[in-house]
Parts: C-alpha cells; sequence; structure tokens
C-alpha cells in the first residue's frame, strides 16, 4: 500500500472559508498533521485518524519543521493517508514548498490543496480589496519576518511600483516595516486581527500613526497589514467594516 | 423581508476548491448570478434558485458591468437571497469592489465569501510556490489587461524588488509583459493553463522564450503566468507537473 501526503489549506478564519476538498480528504485521513492556526472544527471530519498537533506559529514551534518533515515521510512510507492541514494556504509563506520538497526527495507522493490565503481572504472579509480598477492594478504580499540569511522586503521600495501591499507577520516589526514605508510616501494603513471570524477588529489610520492606533487598541498578532489607497477607497464607499478606530 | 447579496469567490477550476460556505449559500440562494468561467457543477447545490448567467469572460460581457449592478440591485429589493458567483476570489482582479459599492449605494447589504484566488492556487496547483524561503520572501499580483484610463503595470520595475511575479489575463498581452521585463532581467517563467482541473498543462522557459512557446503549445486565455526563480526551483525540486515543454 502506497502513502501520499496532500498539503491541505485551512484557510483563514473559521472552517466556512476551508476548500470543499478538504472535508473529503479529512474524512479518508489516517493520519492529520494540524498546525496551531488551523480552526479546531475541522477536524471533526477526521473521525478515523489519528491527530497531530505541530503547532507551528511564528517562534513557537511544536516541532522544527525538519521534525514535521520527517513525520510526513515516516506516516506515508508506513502507507497512510496523511492531511497536512495548515493555516491559510501552503504555499504562499506557508512553507509548504519545504514540505513538498522533502517529501518529493523521499519519494513520498505529494499534493497541494490550494486555500484563501489570508493575504487576500482576510481584507476581503474586512470589506477591504487589494485591486480597485483605476485604482489597484497590482498588489505585493511580502512576510513581515525574514528568515535568517534573508534579505528584508524592502517595503517602500515595493509601493513605489505596486498599488497596494500586504504584510503578513508583521505586527511585531510595524515599527521597522512603517518606517521604511514612510521614506516613499504616507499611504493609508490597516490592520485585520482575527480576519474572517466574529471577533475579526479592523484599525485604520495613515501609515504613519499605524503603529500608535495598533498599540491603543491591542493588536496583537497575529493580523495582516494592508498599505495603500484602497483602504481609503473601502473607507469612503463604506464597504469596509469592523472598524474600531480609523485615523485617516 | 430584507434581500441580501452574497459575493461568492467560486475559486480556480474545479468545485473541490470552492470555499465550504459557498455550497450552503447556494443551497438557500433564491437567484444566482454566475460567470462564465465558475464550474457549472457547483449550480447544482443552487436547487431552488433561479440561475442567471451573466457570461462574464476578458472581452465577451454577456451583460455590461453596470447591468450586472443593477440585476444584483433589483433582486435584492425584491427580498431575495442572492449569490453572485464569480470566478477565482471577488476582490483580486474580479471587479466584486465595484458590485459592493453599488449594493452599498443602492442600500443593499453584501457580504463577500473569499475564494483561493487564481494567481496562488494555479501556481499551488502546478507544483509552483509563489513564496520560498531563502529565494522569495515577496510576490506581486498584476493585471495583463489596464482598464482604459489606467496605468499599465510596470512588470520589470515590480521584478526588481519583488521575488516572483504573477500576470493573470495576460495571455495576449504576453510580448508586451515579457518586453518590460526583459529591461530588467531574464527570469524562468510559466505559464499554466486549465488549472487545478484535470486538463492543467504548464509550459516552462525563460520569459524572453516564454511567447514562443506558449505559441508552439497552443496557450490560450485564461492562463496564469509566473515569473521569478520559484519557477526554476519547482522543476529542480521536482514539485513541478503536467509540463508539456520545458525550455529553460
Amino acid at each position: 500500500m502506497k502513502g501520499k501526503v496532500y498539503l491541505v489549506g485551512a484557510g483563514p478564519g473559521g472552517a466556512w472559508l476551508a476548500p470543499a476538498a478538504a472535508f473529503g480528504l479529512l474524512r479518508s485521513a489516517d493520519v492529520v498533521l494540524y498546525d496551531k492556526l488551523v480552526d479546531k472544527s475541522l477536524l471533526s471530519s477526521a473521525f478515523k485518524a489519528e491527530k497531530v498537533y505541530v503547532g507551528k506559529a511564528p517562534g513557537a514551534h511544536a516541532l522544527s519543521q525538519e521534525e514535521i518533515n520527517e513525520l510526513l515521510i515516516k506516516y506515508a512510507k508506513e502507507g497512510k493517508v496523511v492531511v497536512r492541514l495548515k493555516g491559510g494556504d501552503p504555499f504562499v509563506l506557508g512553507r509548504g514548498d519545504e514540505e513538498c520538497e522533502a517529501l518529493r526527495a523521499a519519494g513520498v507522493e505529494c499534493e497541494v490543496v490550494p486555500a484563501p490565503t489570508s493575504a487576500t481572504a482576510v481584507p476581503a472579509c474586512a470589506g477591504i480589496p487589494v485591486t480597485r480598477r483605476n485604482l489597484a492594478n497590482t498588489f505585493a504580499v511580502a512576510t513581515g519576518w525574514a528568515a535568517e540569511g534573508s534579505e528584508r522586503p524592502r517595503y517602500g521600495e515595493i509601493l513605489k511600483v505596486v498599488d497596494t501591499l500586504v504584510v503578513l507577520m508583521g505586527v511585531t516589526k510595524v515599527n521597522e516595516i512603517v518606517s521604511d514605508i514612510l521614506k516613499v510616501r504616507d499611504v493609508p494603513a490597516a490592520a485585520v486581527t482575527n480576519g474572517c471570524t466574529e471577533e475579526q477588529k479592523v484599525v485604520v489610520a495613515r501609515a504613519s500613526k499605524l503603529p500608535e492606533v495598533m498599540v491603543r487598541n491591542g493588536v496583537k498578532p497575529p493580523a495582516v497589514l494592508v498599505f495603500g489607497e484602497v483602504v481609503e477607497w473601502a473607507c469612503k464607499a463604506g464597504t469596509v467594516r469592523d472598524v474600531v478606530e480609523c485615523s485617516l
């Protein structure tokens, strides 16, 4: 019997955004390895599976990436159907590429099931489109954390050529990110916490004021940061929702 | 009775990638307005709904955007639960923002259900991650078509500051896009057609050769174009799949 690993995105927020295929795959799984930021109600679909919490969250890993890769390979080589359930989308700043690479190198079959990425879905649930006809033809997504040995994204430079910038994992680095952006211009900005859930909260400010507005409203990781004119557009058009402070 | 409009993303490719919530909303809908690029099997969930084809596809609209907005408002004002089912994600180059704005202006409640966007999901299903630790911390998404009066995205400039560039609706403009990119550098590139379906096909080449490789393999719209080192990484790591030609 040949094992196989499905790298399945759970999407951001609640299970309502998980891709349809996730439910069937969880149902058929022998083992599920799941992250911290995954809606736990999804696991109820995996009723015949062994459930293994691998707890990845920034700075607090239950298992290292290497240990996770090894576990995936071990289970698959035992002939098991393995679902690797990851928050957001596995291939958007999610290290799904590393898992896929390790599995391929070990001769294990691996398939990706994409999900809504928090980079676009969290702004959308907050009523902020990352694109907008005649205002934003382009958007970029960047990490707020750079891996050791990696260059930090040049946030300000990106906003010279791209209309909207979304930063994931950026809360603890927001001062650095904003000071980089302010070298270019003071754009409208938003931070969204608990996106795509009932507890969703949005703060809105010019980039220059964003850090203090975030502190005042107790914005803690994880949150999605959005920079660009689409934020102001959403406020004016009335599409933005769950705003706890707006200082534009 | 108060009507309401749900702007629901169907995701790219087959119904397997639609968000879980789409099925319940379609079940409860009185009316469904759907696009050309939506998996028709999703409509079987909408068994009590009137189904209205509005047929948007680049250059071949059954109804204009204004007519679609008016229909959404009309049905909602009749007290109906309306599902507006759109290919991909409604808020990523999908004009969902315009529909949402028109609905708000008309006093109609509107809620967005995000879906996997083809910008990230199509590369993922082809085995190409848009990000990769130590190789790609950032990615950008740009339209290949610019609306009248809009500036064209500066594709080459974007690739100076962002690691991966994904272009949607870029097939007919690929020569222009590539010549802009070549001002900066000749990056690895891929074009994916029928992404996230059984008919998925991938062609891979340096940007400079991409247009001729696309023509040789009959790549027609819609397709997703990916530019950046992640394409070469995926080829080397063996994660890329359904490749019909590779000229790296």
